[in-house]
């Protein structure tokens, strides 16, 4: 199995990095380009069997390690 | 409209970045890690309404700015 993770901004936290690529884009001759938001995206091997475990695994592992929930949200997916 | 968009390293390359996450995941007791690969994640808001163009005008840019061809892979959907 495998774990698709991805870490995001909160909407209400300031993303410079985002703000910075939207006024490269816009710089450079792209058009139509709004708001940019950029975040992390993890692939994590499972070789755990059973999907809830991995579910409960990875939802902890989320919250203590791979994001700061005071700055980020998350959301995952096991495949 | 808006773009997502996942930026990885290639499977070729190595991801350091993943292997330390994956080192770290096993010794705080998650069991059933495999392989961790770490890349980014972006959200570009379009305000152009033509699916296609907006589609032409992502795929160059990850391209040429958003990805760096030579280590990186990208994919990406409109919605």
């Amino acid at each position: 199995m495998k774990a698709k993770i991805v870490v995001m901004p909160k909407q209400a936290v300031l993303d410079p990095q985002g703000k910075a690529i939207q006024n490269a884009l816009t710089q450079m001759g792209y058009h139509g380009i709004g708001a940019v938001r950029v975040g992390k995206y993890l692939e994590i091997e499972l070789t755990n069997s059973d999907p809830e475990a991995a579910r409960q695994q990875i939802d902890a592992a989320c919250h203590k390690i791979l994001s700061n929930p005071v700055i980020e949200d998350y959301r995952f997916e096991i495949e």
